[in-house]
């Protein structure tokens, strides 16, 4: 009888410990999937912003600036849903004061989506001069944000 | 005065060459510009391809899949004003035959805008597996361009 009740804790032990162990797979791909789409947004910002820069040095067609203007608009605003609790580990640079601090990284979002709609409302109007003062305060919301919530480069690995 | 003749072509050829060099100096600057705007917006659709990726693994919101699409729509009809005349040289994968056949070029660009733009309409339509495959349909379209019109990575060097 006693040599029963020991297998059937080891049983329900094991199956425990293979439970944890999946759902922490589980978790772990989840986390892996959530880094992957906030790099792949970032991506696609950082495309539209050399884009820009393509169109203001003379390359492409003038017209397509509010294109890609109006492109980081949605774009600043899916950034704020591409760190989920949690995603603060494995290949990323993102820093943990990102989930210890959410009120001054939310403030840090909300001026690179204010910064991203002015740029589009301004790219509509088509004066370059205005274009070009804008587009360099959008670039400087996204320096703030990666200067105090992104790990410097020399301090990264091989990421 | 023969003298003078001799100096006066001396300048007229000295300054000949100097407006040559000055004019291939900038239209080397504008094909650089040209090359640099297309890496980005291939950039920008690369970002948008792969938050789709992210997002049909469950990473980040549904509802954003239109916006990613919406944006590789409008991304694909700026690919086809990214490769203009003489920016087939210098720091490029985009092959000669571009050019050579233009006609061919521009029915792989019209396959991928019609992919992208019924990527769009199914993307509404919030169906996950039809979703997949207009996807799947329009990476095809990638792959064929860039299987016909860019240089194959094994014959890249240090690009």
């Amino acid at each position: 009888m006693r040599r029963l009740f020991l297998s059937v804790i080891a049983i329900a032990f094991g199956f425990s410990m293979f439970s944890m162990s999946g759902s922490a797979q589980a978790q772990d791909a989840a986390t892996e999937q959530a880094i992957k789409y906030r790099k792949s947004v970032m991506t696609a910002v950082r495309g539209n912003f050399g884009a820009m820069v393509g169109i203001m040095k003379g390359a492409g067609n003038k017209a397509d600036l509010t294109t890609h203007a109006d492109a980081l608009v949605d774009l600043s605003k899916i950034a704020s849903t591409v760190f989920p609790e949690g995603s603060d580990f494995g290949e990323t640079t993102a820093l943990p004061v990102i989930w210890e601090k959410p009120e001054e990284f939310a403030k840090s979002m909300k001026a690179f989506q204010d910064a991203a709609a002015n740029l589009a409302t301004v790219a509509q109007g088509g004066d370059m001069a205005a274009f070009g003062k804008a587009f360099g305060a959008t670039g400087a919301t996204c320096k703030g944000c990666h200067e105090d919530f992104r790990e410097k480069k020399e301090k990264r690995g091989k990421k």
